[in-house]
């Protein structure tokens, strides 16, 4: 035993929901965007935000305190990351991500205790509705969620497409692909391939719109469609990130056993997401993840890398491994 | 401007209430508690606590990766701080704070935007009830709440000890003192001093007991009172922590002036509590505990040592100074 443990660290977990729903708050107020606009006093900012001057002062210092905000002669600025990342009016904003979870994980995980007593989902669906059609049904949110899905994988996506030898391919497609970020990012580092991305019919014009801006329609095209009810489009490598984990056991097979189906002979599944290290002591995101998981879906789960490549072995795949990518994502490779 | 800002901080902080919680619930369930009597599997600790097995494992290895269990062999056991201070059958358990935050705090802090736009609290009062009777009015959960604050003010509390000239002085007196570890820690510390602990009359039992386990009970006595309703007892040194904040600033400075009035001459003002750096920049956890304030109380709220240093000379104290103590917390002093 450590000499003389303090309280200090479960402290600052235990009371760590203050600080994450303060920068929750301020995303949601859309402080970062009124403040990419220019250097701002409190009064004025408070003013133009609509809150009341009593609690203004703290909120705002309270984001400097935290390394969200800057204050220089009485005048707020955004830090470096939220001028990038949480202002509204640019591409790169991973606030949609945010919005969602302040509006709707953030109270349904004040339900974690009941969650772990009864293994039931604590979101929409306990009162008979459904979290995908809280996210999919107003486009404007969708568009957010999916830009922020966009920003929070660009580092994962980026690695993707350059730790895979992508040279011994010719086709890709990312199922689930939102946005489709990956698959501008696999398509920018390299020019012989063509792709695209499937989804949700929804998504359609969002991703083509995305493509189209960096001028890669003519190679990435999107496919419409439910991965459970349709075929799964035929090419030489799948890419699903962000999928598996929604799932039970048996439909993450089914869904494994299907691109093994639509794979090409010696194509390759890559599945990407927060895969928890086989120890699953390390990863704290990914096994908090799948806690998440345990809110939002019936059955889903996240697991480990030594779980999902005997997944996709007993599917039929050989040559499967684990890559690190960035942060707690990583990929499962297998060939068929 | 950095070069290549990511968006990791922002997601780390905005998602930092899902580690957060799943602290908060293992209090709620009893986790460290249950380990605190031998290492078990994950088998055996779920049915135990009572937990459906599709969570559980993730739940146990989440709080492995973040720090608060340890797992070998299969079998998990408390990490060092975890057994000194969240297992409820040790006086050193901390863990009533964190009871009260779940069950209280992290839903209140849901209605976060809802309070900086209107400046009202978010607690009970919203509905017409009372922060104070849902803490005070059960015995058991009273109990448990003044040990967490024993637990988080010791490191503070031993320092006060120490740092203040206590050999100039022959009495003192601590206002809103819980289980009156200050007290304690005061007259430990110093042979020559006599004095006591001020708090509503509920308290009186549990300070009484408290002091006399350190065999104080003739150097120590319970003053109940209201310290807005009744005249403070007259001593040489009055200390006032985790009080001030919770008022508005005209409430305040009643505290002060009668603080003032009930101290001999020469005696001295401590104010104790998360306070705020001047620059407003630093402090964190006291900017936060000020919005902890505007969702809690009509009015109160966490100030700097310049703030602080200001009502006491306006009351007429003078040779006013404000010194460090531990982690988030200072002392603001003031000599009659």
């Amino acid at each position: 035993m450590a000499g003389h443990p303090t309280p200090d660290g479960i402290l600052q977990l235990g009371m760590g929901f203050w600080g994450s729903k303060t920068l929750l708050s301020a995303v949601e107020l859309g402080v970062f965007t009124e403040l990419a606009q220019g250097p701002q006093d409190g009064d004025g900012l408070a003013q133009r935000l609509g809150l009341h001057q009593r609690g203004s002062r703290d909120f705002f210092d309270a984001l400097v305190a935290l390394g969200k905000l800057r204050r220089e002669g009485g005048r707020y600025t955004n830090s470096p990351d939220t001028e990038v990342f949480l202002d509204r009016a640019k591409p790169s904003y991973v606030g949609g991500i945010l919005e969602m979870a302040n509006a709707r994980l953030f109270g349904f995980w004040g339900s974690l205790t009941e969650a772990l007593r009864t293994g039931r989902p604590q979101n929409e669906a306990k009162e008979g509705g459904n979290a995908f059609d809280a996210i999919y049904s107003d486009p404007v949110r969708l568009e957010a969620f999916v830009r922020g899905m966009t920003g929070v994988s660009m580092g994962a996506n980026m690695a993707m497409a350059q730790k895979f030898p992508w040279s011994k391919y010719q086709s890709f497609i990312d199922l689930g692909t939102a946005q489709g970020c990956l698959p501008a990012q696999i398509a920018l580092a390299h020019d012989h391939l063509s792709g695209g991305g499937f989804d949700l019919p929804q998504i359609g014009p969002i991703f083509e719109q995305y493509v189209a801006s960096f001028g890669l329609a003519q190679r990435l095209r999107f496919y419409p469609g439910d991965f459970f009810k349709d075929p799964l489009p035929e090419t030489d490598v799948l890419l699903m990130g962000h999928i598996l984990h929604d799932w039970g056991l048996e439909e993450k097979r089914v869904l494994i056993a299907k691109a093994y189906e639509a794979l090409n002979p010696g194509g390759a599944l890559i599945v990407y997401e927060a895969v928890i290290d086989d120890a699953r002591n390390q990863n704290a995101f990914g096994l908090l993840m799948s806690l998440n998981m345990l809110i939002e879906t019936p059955a889903g789960f996240d697991y480990t890398g030594a779980d999902c490549q005997s997944w996709l072995r007993d599917a039929g795949f050989h040559d499967t491994h684990v890559e690190h990518l960035v942060g707690p994502d990583s990929m499962v490779v297998g060939i068929k």
